[in-house]
């Protein structure tokens, strides 16, 4: 059963999330925004998709077919939840399974474009002390690490197909080998600084298949102003995000 | 001939230039405030030195000695003359060689901190249309180039010593996986955006050799407002610059 404790809306969808898991985050929405989209693609695959934020925004801006691959069923569960909802399950489908286990022969090199929000901690022993299972697994390579993330993303992507994700900064140096190592050229990154004061914390990455060499550092994105009011580019966001 | 056409002063620093080759650039003022000086630091080594300009303002914050080598004898006078006239020939050395030649035994693993603001174009064969040999030589990788400045650098630096280096933002990839293949760890970056609404151009790193994982992205550095005058924090290094 799933425990429709919450919803949130983004412009005209509804996303049930549960506390008890992992919520809706505005990591997410950016993700969902900075991914590049292009005209002649055709098939959208989102990992670790969790209640399936990514793939309901993404949908906004395109009308791709969109798959979404999430192990914990009761995210699972939110997600497909959702989709009925937004009557959006023609458009996109819910897997709940093993990124390791969605690839096959079928879907090889299928995606133009994978987004992802993996999770962002190393495992360690103590990683489930302060937060219960669902929680560790979602923020915690317990499952899975960045590496095989990659690794399989690069085998799902079409030649030319994008993979674009979200990463703490102290991660940086393991993404760009990760991406290097499965010929994933880096071509866009965005860093999020919480002030403008501040060094940054979280970046955005978007890497192409067997791209040609050209990165560009996009410009920085700001939380806050130094009078700790929202910049402009925040609240733009957040005001579209409706709890 | 030294031709002393033009000289600058930074802070109580008067620093000679010529036009015909390479002047004097807000890059090294930059660089030679950015990198890291411990107390315990007693060697520092300047890479590509040109007219001296980064060993000038470190010496601003430092006692320990300092060398500079600059493969352009014409650049390499105007860093004795300046030298001379700065009353800092104790504590500046300049060396007129390639760097290649400069790593020898006896300063092999010496330095605790080098700096470099290295050429920052590859080379071609068309590289020499636009510009005179030695504007050409300093700005593009015809005698040396980035892989060969990290290398030579990580031989000449004691086990963890800093390099610090500014590159244009594009060879970010580059000299990251440079840094790497040469056990230094990158610890440092600071990205350096004309404006918050434009991508970065430049970037600034400094690396520790066999030093451990863990890379900061500093603050950004913004060189214009989006009314087209310049930031606080620009005015401030070039209110220092006089001409």
């Amino acid at each position: 059963m799933v425990n429709l404790n919450d919803i949130l809306g983004y412009k005209n969808r509804k996303i049930y999330q549960n506390d008890d898991y992992f919520s809706f985050s505005l990591d997410s929405v950016i993700l969902a925004n900075f991914c590049s989209i292009r005209k002649r693609d055709k098939y959208i695959l989102d990992l670790c998709s969790g209640n399936g934020i990514v793939p309901f925004i993404v949908s906004l801006r395109s009308s791709c077919h969109i798959d979404g691959v999430e192990i914990q069923k009761e995210l699972f569960d939110l997600a497909v939840s959702s989709c009925e909802l937004n009557n959006l399950s023609e458009q996109i489908s819910f897997f709940n399974c093993d990124i390791k286990d969605f690839l096959n022969k079928e879907n090889s090199e299928k995606y133009d474009l994978i987004t992802c929000n993996p999770p962002f901690f190393k495992y360690s022993e103590d990683s489930f002390i302060n937060l219960g299972y669902e929680k560790t697994v979602a923020r915690h390579e317990v499952l899975i690490n960045l590496e095989e993330v990659v690794k399989i993303s690069s085998s799902l992507l079409k030649s030319g197909g994008n993979l674009a994700m979200v990463h703490r900064t102290d991660r940086l140096l393991d993404v760009l080998f990760a991406f290097k190592k499965y010929n994933i050229e880096p071509k866009r990154i965005m860093f999020i600084y919480n002030k403008l004061s501040k060094g940054s914390t979280l970046f955005f990455i978007e890497g192409q298949k067997n791209g040609n060499v050209g990165l560009k550092i996009e410009k920085p994105f700001v939380v806050y102003n130094e009078d700790n009011s929202y910049t402009e580019e925040y609240s733009t966001i957040t005001e579209e995000v409706l709890k």
